[in-house]
Parts: structure tokens; C-alpha cells; sequence
């Protein structure tokens, strides 16, 4: 069992109402492995420069994600970007976006990637994420994320990917400027008719919910008070929802969906925890499964 | 067991982006009551104009809802309440307010209200929440609601009242206005120290959270596609909720907690699928019953 995920590599620099930290690790493709990582073994395509730090390729590779399809251009900085929180902790800005590196990124797949059972393109222009498909035969199940800049820049590219996979993992606002809609629930299920199987909806601290055509499920968020840094949050609940559905073998029974629903909150409830991956380098699965327990005590009815 | 409730009683008028209606029945009791009458026989306490229409006091008491409490004040209006809800349904403007009788109620509790065990005071000025509470004797469960109107005029009565309380339900948004919290989690908290046992925050179409020092439940809202009317779907949850408790005796175990904050949920998705009371006066306890057991199933892990 394979799990690929395709994305961006970042060095952020995040500012909250409290604190402040330069280039840390970040981008959706680090987020979303490491995640995974917790459930399965995962394959990381993306591209850095010369800056890359090779404790990052260590971290990346005792957690079990296999660093082969990092590319490192030689002369070139790795993509970068800033942002500032506001003091909800939800709402943000960005300060700077220097693409660097990402600006002119061409997947190209390791051979063995290409067999993957599990591919997830996180959010990469939708002619990237439609360059790395092209390279990757018969997949067992295809999801995406995407984002309001390419729903406003590339939407034909977007519509041609939305045929190409089985499932989108998408923002609800972003959901709604997709489709027109204002309910969330009409909005996934207007998602459906562009292409993808089923739509899975983030709404950050309010949690998700999971669209098919005779489905409907819905998770609430796992509370948190210390919210340090959300950056990522959306790419670990894609890794571990991923993580948890390739560890089954991609078998997507209700009680499948509705665990991996909880597991990717319940990943992206510690990640929020810390900046970067502090957080996630001081728990293992164990955490996992136990605050999956008590999120459990305090939903179940 | 009984349950009182103690609130405004109205005629609203009501704009969606899809539809209008005029001088419906509305205002927190008849919510609140309405909602309760599904679990427990219930007690309104309110006051209306001569304009007030004997057809609802039949509709109440056929519901199980005691209307003796009800004052009629002959040559008066009811209050009259309109808004117009924003494209979103969840937004709305306040287009005009006639408080009418309402701006001179006194709260006269019939004498056999007097004993009752389970109190709520819903949604009004609270010196006046005050003063029906001075004539209830040995109630066992005393919960108030609370709005931004009254945290910003009347703070100190409104301090007064939550040391007189058990429970306070309140939104999401006041709770963090109320304490100056930023994270519904520590803004619950710090509601605790203000006096009420419990708080419970409505996060409307993003679900409800019960908080006490030793206590943390979530629930998601129940998906609803087809929003007419949001109006009194908070009174409404406040009322499945209370009426739940009540009919257990007011036990505050686990399990009545989050069923109760379950059936709150239910209750108001109905509510919110019909202007007024209009939905409501379509189902019976069978129908959110099987909408609790839908529920579950969307929800269960």
C-alpha cells in the first residue's frame, strides 16, 4: 500500500498575537506526509533550493514518508511565505509569497511512485497536480485540495482536474465561491456534479463534513484552547484522513469514512498545538488514539 | 415536573432572499415553550397586546404547554419584532423594533408556577429575568439566556442575575463578548467564574458546546439544506434541550447532557425549515426521534 502526495514545500514565517517564527518548515506537501505518516508509509513529491535543510529529509524519513521525489534545484531558494494572524486565531494575512523554486515546478514522479494505490494532490496549481496524474497509473483513489486562487485564476484547469479525481477536500468558503452556493450542503453536493465522487468540507474550528451521492457525515472540531498556530491545519487533516483510508486499504465503508474523518481532525487538533512541527515531533499514534477516545466521550450520544 | 420559561413573546415580521411574512408568531417563550412541549409539560410566562390571537393559546395548550402565565394587557399591542436575513441565512439586519407591552413587563407568575422545578429565563432585560426569579421558590435547575444588548447596557444587573444561576446559554459570539475571550473554550470557562455551573455556547448552524469545570461536550448542528426561517431556532434549541433535562428529572449525568444538547439540535433543525411555527406544528416526537437515530448515524464513530 502506497500514498503519494503531491504539493508545495515552504519556509513560512508566521506571526500570531504572541509570537513569531522565521522559516520554519511548512507547505501542504510536508503537512499532509507527516500526517499520514502517523497511519501509513507515504511517498512526498515536491521542490526545494539550495536552502533545503537535510535534517528535514531525516525528520520526513524516520516518520516513515519516503523523501526520494523531493527535488532539490541546486541554485534555486525554497518557495516562501509569511503570514500574519489575527487575533481570532482563524482569520489571517499574507504578507509575502516568494514562489521561488515553486514558481516553475514540474513534478516529475520516481518510478515506483507512480504505481501508488493513494494519490492526494494537495494545493498546487491544478496544472501541476494534472502534470503529476499524467504520471501515475491506475490509482485505486485520486483526491485533491484546491483554493480560491485557482477557482479565480485557473478555473478551466481546475474544472479538467475536478473530471480527472474521485474526491476534493475543499475550505467551505472556497466550497461556496466553487459553486455559487450558500449552503454548505447544497454546495458539496453541487461539487458532485463537476466530477469528483465525493467532496469532503473543512470548516477549520466548526470541523467537516463528507458529500456523496447517498452520503452525508459530519464531524465536529476537536476543541482546542491553546491554538498556537493553525498553518497547515487543512493539509494534516487531509494526511491523516488519507493516512488512516490507505491504511485500509482504501476500503471506504461508512464507519472508514467516518474514522478517517475523526483521525484527520484529531491529527490537525495537535498540529494546531504547536508552530511548524513542533508539535508533532512530541506525540505518536498512541496520542492519537487516545485523544480519538476522548473526543469520542465527549461527541458520542 | 415542571418546566417555566419566562420570555418575550412576538410578532415578527420576516425577510429572506426568498420570501416575506408578516406579524408571525414569534419571540424566546413561544420558541423555547413550543420546543419543550415536545419532552415535558411546560410554562409560559410572557405578556401580549389585545392584538395577541386566541388560535395560538389553543395551539399552545394543545402542545402541552400551560398558558396561564400568558398576560394579556387589553389595551396594548404585542411586541413586534422584523428583520431581514442576509443571502448567507445566518447574517440579518434588525429593520425595527416596537417593544409595545414588552417595555413595561413585570413578570406575575401564576401561584402553582411558583413551585416550578426547572426554570428558564429566556431571552429578556435581566431585571426582569430578576424579578421572575424572586418569585420562584426551590427550583432545582435554573438556566438564563442571555444577548449582546444586555452585556453591553445592564452589566451589572446581568452579573447580578449569572450568580443566581445554574446554567447559562449563550452564543458563541456573546460568550467571547461577555468575558473578552477570543477561544469558545476559554471564554465558557470564564463564564464559570462569573457564577452559572455550566454554560452552553451556541455556535448556530456550526453546532452547540457544554461546558462545566469538570465537563466538555461537543455537538455538531444537524445539516440542514433548506433554511426558510432561522428566527427562534436558538429558543428552540434551548427549549429541546431544557425539556430533555426535565424529563429526566434534572439529572446532569453524562449521557442526558449530550443527548440533551442532541434533541436541542434536532429540535431547532426542524424549526429553521419553516417560518415561524410552521414546521413545528408538522412533526411530532417520532419525527425527531428518527432524526435523532439519522443523526447518530452521520455522526457516530
Amino acid at each position: 500500500m502506497s500514498l503519494l502526495v503531491v504539493g508545495s514545500i515552504a519556509y513560512d514565517t508566521i506571526e500570531t498575537p504572541t509570537a513569531r517564527r522565521e522559516n520554519v518548515l511548512g507547505g501542504s506537501a510536508p503537512f499532509f506526509s507527516y500526517a499520514a505518516g502517523f497511519f501509513c508509509p507515504a511517498q512526498m513529491v515536491g521542490v526545494v533550493g539550495a536552502d533545503w535543510l537535510p535534517q528535514y529529509t531525516e525528520m520526513f524519513q524516520k516518520h516513515g514518508v519516503d523523501t526520494a521525489g523531493i527535488e532539490i534545484v541546486p541554485d534555486g531558494k525554497t518557495f516562501r511565505w509569511s503570514g500574519k494572524y489575527h487575533k481570532n486565531m482563524n482569520d489571517r494575512d499574507t504578507l509575502e509569497t516568494h514562489l521561488n523554486v515553486l514558481g516553475t515546478f514540474q513534478p516529475k514522479l520516481p518510478e515506483d511512485y507512480r504505481r501508488a494505490q493513494f494519490v492526494f494532490l494537495a494545493n498546487c496549481a491544478p496544472s501541476t497536480c494534472l502534470a503529476a496524474l499524467e504520471q501515475v497509473q491506475g490509482a485505486d483513489l485520486v483526491v485533491a485540495d484546491t483554493m480560491d486562487l485557482w477557482i479565480s485564476t485557473t478555473r478551466s484547469d481546475l474544472d479538467t482536474l475536478l473530471k480527472r479525481i474521485d474526491g476534493l477536500i475543499i475550505n467551505d468558503s472556497e466550497a461556496k465561491m466553487l459553486t455559487g452556493e450558500i449552503n454548505t450542503v447544497t454546495a458539496a453536493r453541487k461539487v458532485l456534479t463537476m466530477g469528483p465522487k465525493f467532496v469532503i468540507v473543512k470548516k477549520g474550528e466548526h470541523g467537516a463534513m463528507f458529500v456523496s451521492e447517498y452520503e452525508l457525515y459530519v464531524v465536529p472540531a476537536f476543541p482546542v484552547e491553546d491554538v498556537v498556530d493553525p498553518t497547515g491545519a487543512g493539509d494534516s487533516f487531509a494526511g491523516g484522513l488519507m493516512g488512516y483510508i490507505a491504511s485500509k486499504q482504501g476500503n471506504l465503508d461508512d464507519e472508514t469514512i467516518k474514522t478517517a474523518l475523526v483521525y484527520g481532525t484529531i491529527v490537525a487538533s495537535f498540529g494546531i498545538e504547536g508552530f511548524s512541527f513542533d508539535r508533532y515531533k512530541e506525540i505518536s499514534r498512541a496520542d492519537i488514539d487516545a485523544r480519538r477516545e476522548a473526543f469520542r466521550k465527549i461527541t458520542a450520544f
